[in-house]
């Protein structure tokens, strides 16, 4: 399984929970780069037209990524104790139900083996090797995201074809396989160093990438592309709500909290991570359930005050310009910032 | 003011409080990168003696950087009640007073001035504008640590003459103006790319920075030269203690902590750091006055559970080797990675 042949090493990252659109990964991989279509959160059916119109699209390849959850034991009392606390938060008319759901795996995986998807990645662990397995029968590559040493060891033993390399600096959340404090908390330059010398497969590297230089930066550590999320937020095939693009445009600063979902992710500070990140349990997707309809009814009304902000570090520097020439820009941007780092270098000499 | 002209973009971050010699930042000037003395925690006498001993060591130039400190209101009560938590500790057997000091500021200052230290750097704060014009007046470059964009504001403002970007990923201190929490917590990557647009001044990026790969990113992110702490500790050169080095030379994950000096500081987890982390109060430098001895007799029994084993996160890439040779290496590593990026981005066009 060779890594895919891109004109320009530029990846969209997956952006579930809204931002991902068919016409995102179409626009990204038309470029020159690759497309994502991100199967979390979605319905099979949903991920099923997801990936059909993406295809009437573009006829270049895409990828898909899949949650990949096991249920873990969650600190019921702590869990119950901050549903409490959301019930008297302002913005919290209706709260979901918390509970353990495995977003589908099952049917989103035969999915994307009929429907014979190039490339799926796999965020939040990995899977067993019978996965993998399936998978490799179909030609299918298998990229899974990993954010310590550790992961990235166990998933070349279960096969992985690449690994997207994810660094603290990533907007939404940390793809730890547990959500442990403290766990994943490696920036993407040290990460691609400490895993270059450790493995031989290709490194997709993503978080806080926003611009050619940091493109090229992540290149020269050794990644074969780079992948970008909040890059192409502001872009107008991306579905990213109208409070949300807002926030990205802003300075705000980010941080790390597991207020909205129950996983530690990364978004620009608003009141109610404040509010509630002291109290916030490891108990994902059970929190995710709980709050989804806050933040929706937030998202209607505009209240990025109410909503998780997903963003990178550096979401300030996103641009409002089509998705592909995006692609060509970063990729002329990366292209220059290689030639004068190596005059930098070489005229020292 | 220019950027000095280096044969190699290197430079070696200053390493107070123990591993930075005059013999390491003498190295590393020879080898064409540029050395620092480190003058914090040393008596004025002693940082003299330093830069003397330096200067017999090479004709190259070499920096010295300053501990910038001002006393801010600490919680009277939390530091009582951490210097009682730590009287308990099994390897407290005596403690310092807790006190504020300014690290002999003043008299480190004209010292520098006195002996024309080509470039000085001030970490922890930006002095006022009279310290620039001073230093300016004898023809001294100014350099200052930042962390955040406000922090690079502001010292281009007073007048530096460069930015020492450092990124979360930095073994030893934050070299944040305050230390509030999450404040600073950007790594180097997404500072570089925040900070290149909104500033002509040159950047020197510090943290997580362990081989020429590393080099060769930062560059390509648009540093002007690279900074490296942890990356030099192992060197023959270096005076790092040898309990640190053994942990250096490990795998342990590193976190911020204010346990061992009340300022957030990037180490090795251990005993301590686990026992204390949680009750440490942002007060620095009176919690440092009062584990210094605590630290000072672990270090020099060998025990590395109640030493600062202050290590950026990529300390497991440092090398046992000569400093000069190191600075060499890093060189080259860097122009085969360049070259290695710009293939891999051309070979797709």
């Amino acid at each position: 399984m060779t890594f895919p042949q891109l004109r320009h090493p530029i990846i969209q990252a997956p952006l579930a929970g809204g931002p991902s659109t068919p016409e995102l990964a179409a626009a990204v991989s038309n470029a020159g780069g690759l497309g994502f279509v991100a199967a979390g959160y979605l319905a099979p059916s949903a991920l099923r037209e997801q990936i059909e119109r993406a295809r009437e699209l573009t006829s270049e390849p895409f990828a898909v990524n899949l949650f990949y959850l096991t249920e873990v034991a969650v600190d019921q009392g702590d869990l119950d104790a901050y549903v409490r606390q959301l019930r008297s938060d302002p913005a919290a008319e209706h709260l979901g139900d918390p509970r353990f759901e495995d977003d589908g795996f099952a049917e989103k995986l035969k999915l994307v083996i009929e429907l014979h998807v190039p490339i799926v990645s796999f965020t939040f662990g990995c899977p067993p090797k019978d996965v993998f397995d399936r998978l490799h029968e179909t030609g299918i590559a298998v990229w899974v995201t990993v954010t310590e040493l550790d992961e990235a060891e166990a998933a070349e033993r279960a096969g992985a074809d690449a690994l997207v390399v994810q660094g603290v600096e990533a907007g939404g959340h940390r793809g730890t396989f547990t959500d442990a404090d403290g766990a994943g908390e490696l920036s993407t330059l040290s990460l691609l160093q400490l895993l270059r010398r450790r493995t031989g497969l290709p490194l997709v590297a993503a978080g806080g990438i926003a611009d050619g230089a940091g493109v090229a930066a992540v290149l020269a550590a050794g990644a074969e592309a780079a992948q970008l999320g909040t890059a192409f937020m502001l872009t107008p095939e991306a579905a990213t709500a109208a409070a949300h693009r807002r926030a990205l445009a802003g300075q705000g600063q980010t941080a790390l909290t597991r207020a909205f979902t129950g996983r530690r992710g990364r978004g620009i500070v608003n009141r109610f991570m404040r509010e509630h990140d002291a109290e916030a349990p490891a108990a994902y997707p059970h929190v995710h359930h709980v709050t989804s309809p806050v933040r929706r009814a937030a998202r209607e009304r505009g209240d990025a005050d109410s909503i998780n902000l997903w963003a990178g570090q550096t979401h300030a520097l996103a641009q409002e310009r089509g998705a592909g020439e995006l692609v060509a820009q970063l990729a002329e941007e990366a292209s220059q910032a290689l030639q004068s780092a190596q005059q930098r270098l070489g005229s020292r000499l």
